[in-house]
């Protein structure tokens, strides 16, 4: 069997170690060939490979990023996307294609799959927003680096007077807030899922330095206020009621000082959370997906992606991997709630 | 209510993370009020406390060890123990207690809930050989942290000629070895479930060495060889066949110089495994633990256990605990054995 | 002999190993007692002390911040400020002050020694920016955290199409961007010393993208254009010609995206950077300091404070401290230029 | 100019950021080209080369190891080694050789120098104990390892009844048991430098169990007792006092618990210390060294090596590297020695 294999979509840790389990288990055990597809779906569309055999993977189950590059293409908005694709795959005798990515590149193995190319799927994204599975690998890591940054806020936050807030990722979901608020010890946490009261967050500010210590804040990139709540111009949210990228931290600065007349002081993560070397945990999920998806394409269970539940890997309809987003449920925001202020 | 809480056993990152957790829902949420008992059971039988409220439990999240000390004391092996720690339970007006700790000290918990006691458990393994949940905190610590050693080991082993062992902790269940191994890239992981073939270690250290690239082997402390196989004289293993405490990378050391000629240099991280600060997903695993313990405590549902399941927390009876250890299966170990040699 | 310690100015790690050493030696081998003032010059101003003996500096030499609190209050802006320092001082007996801050904290010492008042400085300054001293501590800890987030970041620069730009502190000197870019690989620096040009800094962009890597560029916060060479307003400049506090991350972003319409991702670290445990370099100068300001105090060396002057610890007059301040040189930031673009 | 280079050796991070730094100035600057040696004076002996370009050193900035390989080949051990290494010079069109190495690898080159061979060299010592530098690259990474390993017992040392032993690198000389056991905070170190008497480190074990708090020893491999103090066997010490290597942790528990009846729990780091990536200061060292060595070949500097010098990088002749072995000084020791107990 010769096995295709693409990465796509946004950087996260433990990319390389799906890549490596995937090429030392089919080429070890079961005896396949692989080939590489360069940039995600821009790959088998553009006929751009890259060897991938067992030397071409040593030494990458540490490393960040992705040794097969990655981006957003997408075959279904070019033109004869999917025809295209079934020439690269008959030009290198390509018998099955393993697609890492989140939910645009799942989304796209989902429909070729629908089309009859042998396919199989594993999950990624770094806001663990899937419903299908447990954790995606890259969120631990993520949660990490994000709760390290809030325990040195710590040590500062005994003495200081100022505000101390901390962006972490998350447009839609508000995982990485959530865990990491959590692990670090956040006096608030401010998710999508739940627009925040402006008043309320002052009064936990407030509440925070009558105890003579300063009030960390950790808010995901995508929390929106309750519609209408804040000082600053309605230009500035987004036709979702989201403020402008990556401005939510400065936006909390302002009406903050507005409205307690505190100043306070951002630290904005950016891509820091999503590049690097995995944790053990993203490097086991990861080494186990790989391991279970070229167990897939050797069993011909085309059309599925692999999946966590509890300790156990299991397969899934790759539909699964774009049905429903997975939201921070209401009774687990609450188990954070009690730490608040 | 009044609750009292202890931590038994060896020493493990996220203690501190449970015992906050108890007290800022058992005060802010139900309102209750709380007594520490000091070096786990030893406390209550010798009426040792400490004050233990919400300014007790400020900046602990992140620290490693316990507030409230911890001993091996087994109330069942002193004279009139029940008697004595219910007389402590009376003079404080306890009317709950919550326990964490390992097989030892949950079992105590066990047999005093059936004598009456109203208690309920909290779940601490390091080794997480404990099959009533799916994880225990500290254990993901552990393997990070033996993770991080094979990870820098990794480079020397690029350019030398020795063998490199790293001996981690697990007596009974190779857990950590089996998830530092996988997730840093060993080339041969010994876990204590799986009798090792020195003559089959031996074959993987020349094969390694045949890619010119030193092999780094990591041993759990309890793993085992075959029995007489070794060339060590028999007065070093244990009754069990274990070879003595802290001994096995020293005893594969000689064995490996005897028959392949090659040099070692050993690894053991023995308590650093232990200490220090807790990873965000002990940190959080530990914190919900705290949280639905005190919920349990709070809705009377004594003689069970906090457990994980997926991303549940359960209850399950203290019994369960320790009914059986929890090994690393054929199946997991056959998902490491892809990567050796 | 009595001795009162206090910490003025900014946090910053090693703060608590200076403490401790200072308790430590002057007690165990000098015999001395210890009174803690609170909140740097507020203590001695407003009788604000804390017990300071070697129980209260126990456990402390890993942790940020300080056990004394520190403030920005000037004594020499207060109505009898000096008077009332000279009261509190008689109240407590007190033979010697050791003062630890920065150029303000040190610069109230020098006055209040002018003024007959026994006191030694340690010096203080996570910018490094002390002519007198080869390095502060804390200086290490930032650059480290700097670097660890530079480390990450060059993944995915790998496989990404973004410049991608770290604000690191620096308001007057450049140490932080310059060790932190250099250690990090950095494609360009920008410090406040040297006034950038934006079109050279996009031009390094182009070339990095050129070979398909996306461009890190690692910025202080106080770094300023070459005067009127940006687009953006120049309100947003203050009257040093230095961009509005924390801005200067933003400015950047808009300012590359105009002239090669691509877009940037921005990390800020901010307050990240001088919290939390210090690195060992910070902990051993640290702690070398505190020794050798105490053998001062002893010794009666008043008006002088400690330096560090290769591995040697001298006493230079604590007017040094707020001479001059420490820039980078030109030939330096040459070295630094060699691996730009 | 064409400009051989080699490193020779054990393992040391910072290796590769000297590689990087001589072969970027050298080419972008001088416009120089390159040629690797591999494996130490094996390269330039067997003829064994490997291309050096600026694509070559591209991203291993980070890594620990060498890209060039090492060894501890001695060409004067070797019939006709010099006129061996004349002809591989001769053969590649090499003007001048930049060796990077220790004692062994920079004496090789001191007398190439004497014979009219053009070198220059770079000092690697991961133990520091070269007296002709302050520091050497690779020392904090080790010294930094080492601490958070002591870091994170002391967790455990709140709550445990055994003794605690850390066993670091230092054959010779204590530097990293010095300083990390200074910024460790432990509270016994033992140095090859001082023979330590078993019945005073017993004498601190009791002192510290006195406070309910488990002593943690940091003790140098090459740590030696005061002569015939010990009861171990004679046999087990080498000919220079030494006892046999990697034992000094156990011997020290087999002696602490016959004097005390305590138990000791070891962790012996080995390797870990000289592998991975190394820490700014080691990053930003090495780098330098790696700028002013190749500027020193420019300049036809033969016979010098780079040497830090407070903050200057100078150059020293290649025989001061191996004249005197830095030992720590008594008086740094006794800074130490205020914290014991």
């Amino acid at each position: 069997m010769r096995i295709g294999v693409l990465t796509g979509g946004g950087d996260c840790p433990g990319l390389n170690a799906v890549i490596r389990a995937v090429v030392r288990k089919g080429t070890d055990v079961y005896g396949h060939s692989f080939v590489g597809f360069r940039d995600g779906w821009r790959g088998p569309l553009q006929n751009a490979t890259v060897p991938l055999g067992v030397e071409a993977v040593r030494g990458i189950l540490p490393r960040g990023g992705t040794i097969l590059g990655s981006s957003r293409t997408n075959p279904y908005k070019e033109d004869d996307g999917v025809a295209r694709i079934r020439d690269t795959l008959a030009a290198h005798a390509v018998d099955a294609l393993i697609a890492i990515g989140g939910e645009d590149t799942l989304g796209v193995a989902a429909r070729l799959h629908d089309e009859g190319i042998p396919v199989v799927g594993v999950p990624k994204t770094i806001d663990n927003d899937l419903s299908a599975t447990d954790y995606t690998f890259g969120f631990d890591t993520a949660v990490n680096i994000a709760m390290e940054a809030i325990d040195r806020l710590h040590t500062t936050a005994e003495s200081h007077h100022r505000v101390l807030i901390v962006e972490v990722m998350g447009r839609h979901a508000g995982w990485i807030a959530l865990h990491s608020g959590m692990a670090g010890g956040a006096n608030v946490i401010l998710l999508p899922e739940r627009p925040f009261d402006i008043d309320k967050v002052c009064a936990f500010v407030e509440h925070r330095f009558a105890s003579h210590y300063a009030p960390i804040i950790v808010v995901a990139e995508g929390a929106v206020p309750v519609a209408g709540s804040l000082t600053v111009k309605e230009g500035e949210l987004d036709a979702f009621g989201h403020v402008r990228l990556q401005g939510i931290a400065s936006v909390l600065e302002t009406e903050i000082r507005g409205r307690t007349g505190r100043e306070s002081r951002a630290t904005v993560l950016g891509h820091v959370q999503r590049g690097g070397t995995p944790t053990a945990f993203d490097r086991w999920l990861a080494t186990r997906f790989g391991l279970h998806a070229v167990d897939a394409a050797h069993d011909g269970a085309w059309g599925t992606m692999v999946a966590l539940r509890g300790t156990r890997i299991d397969r899934v309809p790759l539909a699964e991997a774009t049905r429903e987003l997975k939201l921070v449920p209401e009774e687990l925001y609450a188990e954070a709630e009690v730490f608040f202020g």
